[in-house]
Parts: structure tokens; sequence; C-alpha cells
């Protein structure tokens, strides 16, 4: 097929004619379909079910160490679960705090943290005039909500295949005391599906910031969540890469179990330097009695080891990848060579990064929306929720039923088609 | 016997020759004891194990509105907990939010709320000069660290069997708008327990606070914790008060089933008006994308009603009875009559608050441990850990079985004696 963009005037007002009478059908389906969160489907939690009997009435319930689960005490996680999730993260039990059921939650409290006690002894964030943040974009949406939240400046880095423009993050953050962290998605990247190659980790870890309370919100959500067993892509470990570079409070890596076991109720820890985690415990100390050591117990008694947990992972994958692969080759099929837009292809994670034409991405969530299909709102990908070029769309295949997620490629692709001719009808 | 204070100089130092040796004795056993924290002991913990059966491998996890409990989505909890959670609260539903395992971590996030964004739309604390909290004294130690953390003043108000003095706190709430909240357990007080009168939650909810953000922290940990089914504390509601009275939003009531079913493995809540709930939400949505919602369901499959926590909770006050009941009876038996210390005899919760000569209380603690029995901290029931009189001792009865209880309190008992006579003597 002919590119839209080389069409002329007439060639596009007849298309547009042939595509808005498949939207009026479409339309008339009255679909109900949502691509729009990271969310697991079904089946992928029908996996973890077996959790639930792992932990009976009859049970032992004492961690490794003999103290007993189901009461108060042991504030930053049981042994076990430090170590499968110090696995998880590649890093020493002892670099590790188990959380309660969310990672994002820990992220939140590090900036909440930071805000009234600052960081290592540093001022607290709310005592200074202006406080920013990089933000890699497109990027998570949740990480920018919270940096909004606290009134954080935020500044758009691009994000490359490679990960974000280090040259710009090299160069504003050893110039600028003022900007305190960076939001990083830094394997399976929400929502490109980029892994930080060897390269910008590195240079994550030599970055010699102006203040000395800048961090690396290092948010590994999707560390083992591969498509594939084959194609795998590979992230180097950024705390040890932090210390060898002789800067080994840099980092703050997050990961969660939240799309292994249960979203919502899964077990979520930080690893770091241990000056860095003394801050998180003289905060945690006060703020709770401690978290669910039950919910630990059972995740490491199920899991057992990384071993288990990349089995478990494998199955989630045999769910995932014919989802991803079902809107790649719709996309490759319906848009490929029209140069009405461009996709990434990635090897894990949740979702896919969709990059229409300027100025045509609310357009095609309005429209999809239209047909009955929710994607993530149009700009959600970027700070504040506003794309300046208004053209990423964030593609979230995994809930929706193999069936339901045809439908749902189908609509999009036409809408992304319609919006683009008349985008390009002026 | 004689009281210690209308003993002669010849008659104390004949009594301490004789309570030295008792000592020695009671060191030479070489004692592990703890009757320091407010930890439910392994019989009450064994009550709930069949709360690890009721949710299973094949079991259906929907809450009643049809949302799966295993994955993302349902913010502020599901409608059978906000029920369950609801009629323990003694409010409607819709005044409720369920939060994690922690209610300690609520009021900790409604501090830190309040210190960066503000309450209800007033100026964040961390803008303020000065932000001020009332503490009723003896109090909760976990409370008065949290306001100490964030670098808000603490001031004494003293407790009466009533509650806290209302003369000083209407007084000096009305005139000092610096004044931001009070901390408030109002049944079963801890450490004395307490329950706050008719007159005094009246006149709570009918407070005129100079600042608008001022809040009363209820933490209403004790609600259903009695020991006797026929003797029981009765609280009045405050959040219907407080709406009779005019002032809706003037209370945050705080619950969770710490103490109900697995401490660290509960679900928490607050209670409180829409207006502060949306307050509350408003975070809460950055900060997470939910809680656990299989522990809420865990919980409410369990305890099915506010008959099945009540029925729960007697059985919960047959272990707990007979050890306050020791600890009460050696406190009348030795001490009695020997104007050496006052206590306090509780309906419910989970302490006994001691109140020795004045000067004493760390002397006592001090002493407790050298023979092997470690009681919390003299101090820790005032903030910043500073007991103007030293003499208040918090006893915590709960968690040793009978026979070790028996044993420390014969060592409690016998270190105030010492101490006491050490102390008469000059």
């Amino acid at each position: 097929m002919k590119k839209y963009t080389e069409m002329n005037h007439d060639e596009l007002l007849a298309l547009k004619k042939e595509l808005d009478k498949e939207f009026e059908e479409i339309k008339a389906q009255g679909l109900a379909l949502d691509m729009s969160r990271g969310k697991p489907s079904n089946a992928q939690l029908d996996l973890s079910m077996e959790m639930m009997d792992v932990l009976k009435g009859d049970s032992n319930l004492k961690c490794e160490t003999g103290v007993d689960c189901r009461n108060y005490g042991v504030i930053d996680g049981i042994p076990e679960a430090k170590r499968l999730l110090g696995e998880m993260s590649e890093v020493d039990p002892e670099h590790i705090i188990i959380y309660g059921n969310s990672s994002l939650n820990v992220m939140f409290d590090s900036i909440a943290r930071s805000m009234t006690q600052g960081v290592m002894g540093n001022t607290p964030w709310c005592k200074l005039d202006k406080v920013k943040f990089l933000c890699p974009v497109p990027g998570y949406d949740r990480h920018f909500k919270i940096t909004e939240f606290f009134g954080i400046e935020m500044i758009n880095v691009p994000m490359t295949p490679e990960g974000p423009d280090m040259d710009m993050v090299e160069k504003l953050v050893s110039e600028d005391d003022a900007i305190k962290g960076i939001w990083c998605v830094p394997k399976y990247s929400n929502p490109q599906g980029y892994t930080y190659s060897k390269e910008t980790v590195e240079r994550f870890a030599r970055l010699k910031p102006a203040a000395p309370d800048f961090r690396i919100y290092w948010d590994n959500a999707y560390s083992i969540h591969h498509l594939y067993d084959d194609n795998q892509d590979f992230l180097v470990e950024i705390l040890g890469e932090c210390v060898k570079a002789g800067n080994p409070d840099l980092v703050y890596k997050f990961t969660s179990t939240s799309k292994v076991s249960f979203p919502g109720s899964g077990i979520a820890a930080v690893a770091a330097s241990k000056a860095n985690l003394d801050d998180f415990r003289n905060y945690m100390q006060i703020q709770t009695i401690g978290h669910d050591k039950l919910n630990q117990l059972r995740h490491v008694r199920f899991f057992k080891d990384l071993e288990g947990l990349h089995a478990h992972m494998r199955k989630h994958a045999d769910i995932l990848r014919p989802k991803f692969e079902l809107v790649l080759d719709t996309l490759d099929k319906e848009l490929g060579g029209l140069g009405i837009g461009e996709w990434t292809k990635p090897h894990g994670g949740y979702f896919i990064s969709f990059d229409s034409l300027d100025g045509c991405a609310k357009a095609i969530v309005a429209k999809a929306k239209e047909a009955g299909v929710v994607l993530t709102g149009a700009g959600a990908t970027y700070p504040y929720g506003k794309d300046p070029k208004d053209s990423n769309i964030r593609i979230a295949p995994s809930f929706p039923t193999l069936e339901d997620l045809g439908k749902a490629a189908q609509v999009f692709v036409l809408c992304v088609k319609l919006v683009s001719v008349e985008k390009l009808l002026g």
C-alpha cells in the first residue's frame, strides 16, 4: 500500500470515506474492551492460585530464624524473603528491605521522606525553593504523578533504545543541584520496552551530581518479565556498578512481585547501600510496626528461589507472548509502510509504545473510545500529562483475552488510519 | 504491713537488707521474661489459624461487587471489608477507607500528608514556623514518636479516669492555632486502660479550635478488646457527636484488626467525614495502586460480621483475663497499702499503668532488667521519653505464659519495693 504521506488530496478523501464506513461498522458492534493498564489477565492470576494453599491452618508459621511471622517484630523483612527478592534484584540480602504490597508506595514514601526529613542528613526538600526531577519520556505515568503531587518540577529527557539521553542527563545533573532524582524503568521500560544498555548503566553509575542528595530511582519492575526464553534483554546490575564507580549511595532499586504473584497482594522491596537503607529504616521504624510477614512467608514457600520465580515467569510469558505478537502482527500488517506510525517490539515487560503522526495521539485515543476501546490516556506517558508532540500512545495487551485483543487491535489500527488521514487532509 | 512511707530509717534499712537478699536469689534464677510490648501471645494467635484456610486455591476470590480481589483496582477497600470495619468502628461503610496492615502507618501518613499537602486546603504544616500537638499523658509511645519525628512540638495534657483534662484541652485548642491535633486512645487507653467518659467525648466533639486544620487523632485500637463480658466500658461514638455539634470534620478515627487477627497481617481502616476521606484518598491514589484486597477478603470471610468479631474477642479475653488478674492480684497482695505505688485496673485493652513514687520508675525498670525481666522503658509513655515525675511504668501482661508472667510480676513488685526503700532512705 502507498504511504499515506505520499497520497494526494483526492486519494486521502477516498480513503477517508472508506475508513469512515469501516469505523461505523465497528462502532455498531458496541465493543467494551480495555487496553489501558498493565493488568495481568485472569489466566495469569490463575497461575498463582496454589499460593493460597501454602500457608494452612496447621502450618508452621515461623521464619527460618524462628520468629513467629504471625506476631509483631522484624521491621525490614524475614531473611528468606530478603534472599528471594535479593536474588530477583541481583544484590545481597543485606542490601534489601522488604516492604508491603506495593513498590510504588515505597517510591512515594521515599519522595515524601526526602521532602520532610531530607536524604542522608541533607536539607529536607520542603525547605528548598526548588526541587527538580529528570523524567525520561515517554515514561510511567504513576512516577510522574508522584513528583507532580509534591510540587517537584519535572524535566523531560528523551528516551532512546539504549536508555535516556545520557549526554543530557550528565550535563543537567552535574550543573544543577536542584535536580534531586531521575525516574528510571531500566528494563523493558514502560512504555517502550527498551532495556538500558551497558554503557547507559555505567554512565549512570559514574554520574557526578551537583546535589549530594541526588538519587536514581531505579524501578526494576520488569526484571524477570521476559516474553521469550531465547531472546531476552540483559540489564547490567547498577548497585554494583555504583560501588565500583565510588558512588555507592547513588541509587535506590525498587522491585516487587506485583506482576509475578498477585497485583495488590505481592511483596515489594528496595535495594540500596547500607547508608541509604538506614535512611529508609529510620523512617520505617516510626511509620509502622512492620509489614505483612505472613505474606512474605507465603511468597517464599510458593516460589522457593530464583529458579522457582523464573519457572513461574515462563508460564506468564506463555500467556503474554501471543498477545504481544497478535498486536505487533496487526500493527505490521495494517500499518506497516504507511508512514503514519512507529512502534516498539519489546522482548518483555507489559507495554508496546506507539508513536503516531504529530498531533494525532489524543484524537486516536478519543476515536478508539468512541468505538468502545479504552486506551491509556494520550499524554499520560509524559509529565503533567503533556506530550509535546501529542504522538505517544501506550498499548497494554496483557489484560484482554486473545479474542478481545484481536478486536481491540483492529479498532486501534483503524483509528490510527482515520485520524492520520484527517490530519493529512488538514 | 506498714506503709513504707511511715517507716523510720532503721526499719527501712532492715527491710532493704531483706529485699536485697530476695533480689539476689531471684537474679540467680537467670530469668529472661518480657512484659514490654502489647504483643498477643501464641495462644491468642492460634485462635486465628483457621483464617489461613478461608482462601483456598479453588476459592472464588471476587468481592461482592464482582471485582477480582487478585488484581489491581478498588483503591479504598472492598465493600464487605468497609462494612465489617464500619461495624467495628460504629460508622457507615461510606465513611470508611480500608488500608493495609497497620493503622499506625495510616496515622503516620496522615501527619506526613498534613506536613507536605496540608489538611483540606490549609497551609502545609512544613510551611509553618511552629506546629504543636496535644499529648494526653501517659500515652502511647508510638504516637509520640511520630510527632517527634516530624519536629512537632508536643504539649503534655494530664489524663484522668474520664479522659484528658478537657479544661486544658479546650483552653489550649481555642487559643493557639499552632495546635493541629491531639493523640487519643479513647477506649481502654494505652497505658492506663481508661475509657473516655460521655462528657469527655461530647466536649471533644464541641471543641472550637483556633486552627481550621486541627484534628482529633482518635486511635480506637481497643474498641472491642474487652476483658469481661459483663463489665465492659462504653465509649460514645465520636463521629456522630461531631456531626451533631456541627464539627463533622474534626476527627479521624483509626482502627485495625492487628490484635484481633494477626499483628502485622491484619487490616486497618480510617473513619471520617467525606471531606476528610477525600483528603485521604487524594493522597492514597498517588501513593499506591491499592492495598491487599485478598487479605481484606480473608478477614471478611473469616469473621463474617460484628457478631463474629465479638465471638472471637471473647476467646481472646479468656486468654488475657487470667493474665491481667494475676498481675493485679500480685500488685494488690504485694504492694497494697505500702504507699509506694498506684495502678490501674482496666476492663480491657492491653496494659496496666503503674505509678511509683516520684523518681523511681527508671530505677525500677533497670532493676527488673538486671533480674531478667524486660519492661517498657520508663519515660516511654511520655513525649520525648521524658516522664517529668519519673514515676510511670507500663505493664504489658499479654505475651508471657501465665507461669512466666507470675515470675515476672514477682520480680516487678520486688523491684518496686527495693527501689522505693532506696528512695526513702535518700
